[in-house]
């Protein structure tokens, strides 16, 4: 039986090891009996799983005791209106930055319930590259500036530290590349993730706040979108979706015993390189992002003829290489290679895109 | 290895035969190679699978088609803003029964960003009995006439079609007994309820809404919660929850499977009957609650004595009998008979109780 690489943006695969774990485990966690799906958010139990899910947690982003973690329901865009609704004063703008479709949805969301300005783009490269701080138009008076660390769709990734005004609270969209590198938590004011790529299942989004920014929601936020009413109850006000921060526990210690963030990011460039290297020596394939810009999590590329890709993606299939169709927004092949990914499929991925090349005359 | 019979009143038990199949095909759903927990949301093995079970979920409940269906996150919780922000237009007020602490807690959430009324309360029974529909003070007016069908502390359950005012559209929590018997949809402008009890795992809520009550959302909803948004999309608006949604799906499978909603409410019948007829048989432990009003779903009993009910929780564990304890507002024990609970859980039960009151001179 052939071996299967998924390549999807998300939901993605998780490391087989935790998913072996998973199944191992269900029907009786700990000898306790019962399945964690079926236990009481309140037990000790289920405590003692998500009390050292966010411990692991802290300890692999170094996370300063001034930062609250939130467990919330609601995925990526869920915050979209989140963000807003707890750190915008009435009457009061914030900065956003757009750099790709995540970003834009997350512009439109603020637009709709209040002041929003699209303080930078990276518009004129299409996307393509890293936006320039010099074009901006940045407010000094917003309440916060947004941007989205990793666009899924067009592959563009900002460094940990970008080169960007610091005069007000950075609020950043790290759904797609959180804990695939060392992220300097003490310079942002919010981190948001949804679950589905680098965290576990789908289901929920992770938000780390610096306690300073609670505590100014706007009366209509809904408590379950709330981080003051979250952070102040341990992420349980309500029942939260407990398999899945169960999931998440495990990856985390997953990431512990990999060595960390650092001995991660690693491997995920190590990764990335490879794909990249065999891209850029292809005469039939290109990645439209700039080398400054490229992730190292989404790998957009295409033939430029929607026929070729088309050929290519049934030719893979056989191979095991699954879930590689880019985003409908854009066509093409996308290549997600999440902190899971192992290097075999990466090794699968590039011998196919050589061996395609070879099969025929394009 | 003694049995483990799991009266957790949520996130509670599954059907055992769902949670072995979910385990079974835990890394590889139906020959794909992949995890339903890895799959792309927009996969046509995923649409397959959240197709399947609405589906099944409309021929369960037998739902109108001028009703749609819609997973959302955020649990009860959630619902309890969702409702108002969705349904109760700026300057309206809308109408709420309070039975216990949830429809409390749902009446609270309204009265926090707008205009509610508590029209009607079971609290000169302290919980333990039906409202009387005569002692209320209805608002024909009122966006909607909110009320909890089962409130899951204090083991109070409405029947299907209360005898309540017509007037205005009925909006129903049914957290703890949707699924439990069969419902009558159309009398109802929507339903809703969190999966942790007789749905699925943690981590999303189910909503029933006629259609006539869309497009009315205040503009600040976040889109997660706006019932249009969700209901135009098919629930992928955003990426649902997919994993909770799949095991939901199959435990909708195991109820046909069981003959539907009819024979599921005769076994839960059945079930509750035996309970009750041993507290009232004993000497020693009481149920509080009227017997007209009694829950098929929950059932708070307590000795009066809480190191009498202590010493009984410890006698059960052995047993494997657990997460009896009582919720902590009210103390004593709490046993949750959802459709998962096999009446051998229940012999067990009502054996222990006997075998426990012969067992000391209490």
């Amino acid at each position: 039986m052939v071996s299967i690489y998924n390549f999807s943006a998300g939901p993605s695969l998780l490391p087989r090891e935790v998913m072996e774990q998973v199944q191992a485990e269900f029907l009786d966690w700990n000898g306790t009996g019962l399945s964690v799906m079926e236990m009481s958010h309140r037990s000790n139990a289920y405590e003692s799983i998500i009390h050292r899910a966010e411990a692991d947690l802290r300890e692999l982003l170094a996370i300063p005791e001034d930062y609250a973690v939130v467990f919330m329901q609601g995925g990526g865009v869920g915050q979209f209106d989140a963000v807003p609704l707890n750190l915008r004063p009435e009457g009061k703008s914030a900065d956003y930055i757009v750099t790709g479709d995540w970003s834009k949805k997350a512009l439109l969301s603020a637009s709709r319930t209040g002041y929003a300005h699209m303080a930078l783009s990276n518009a004129s490269s299409h996307h393509s590259d890293l936006p320039i701080r010099a074009e901006g138009n940045f407010n000094r008076d917003a309440a916060y500036l947004h941007f989205c660390s990793n666009e899924t769709i067009s592959g563009v990734e900002f460094p940990d530290l970008p080169d960007l005004p610091a005069d007000v609270p950075w609020i950043a969209d790290m759904s797609s590349n959180i804990l695939s590198r060392p992220t300097t938590v003490s310079r942002y004011g919010l981190i948001y993730a949804s679950a589905q790529k680098n965290i576990g299942p789908a289901g929920f989004s992770l938000v780390v706040v610096h306690r300073d920014l609670l505590h100014k929601a706007h009366p209509l936020t809904p408590a379950v979108l709330n981080y003051t009413v979250l952070a102040e109850n341990g992420s349980m006000y309500n029942t939260p979706p407990t398999f899945a921060i169960y999931v998440a526990g495990l990856v985390f210690q997953w990431l512990l015993k990999q060595g960390g963030l650092r001995a991660i990011e690693q491997k995920n460039k190590d990764k990335a390189q490879l794909v990249y290297k065999t891209l850029d020596a292809s005469s039939l394939f290109k990645c439209p992002v700039a080398p400054a810009a490229r992730s190292l999590m989404n790998i957009p590329f295409t033939s430029g003829k929607s026929d070729i890709d088309a050929r290519f993606l049934r030719f893979v299939e056989p191979r095991g290489l699954v879930q590689l169709k880019g985003h409908k927004s854009v066509g093409g092949m996308r290549a997600s290679l999440y902190n899971a990914m192992p290097l075999e499929g990466i090794r699968a991925l590039t011998e196919a895109l050589r061996d395609f090349e070879k099969s025929a005359d394009f």
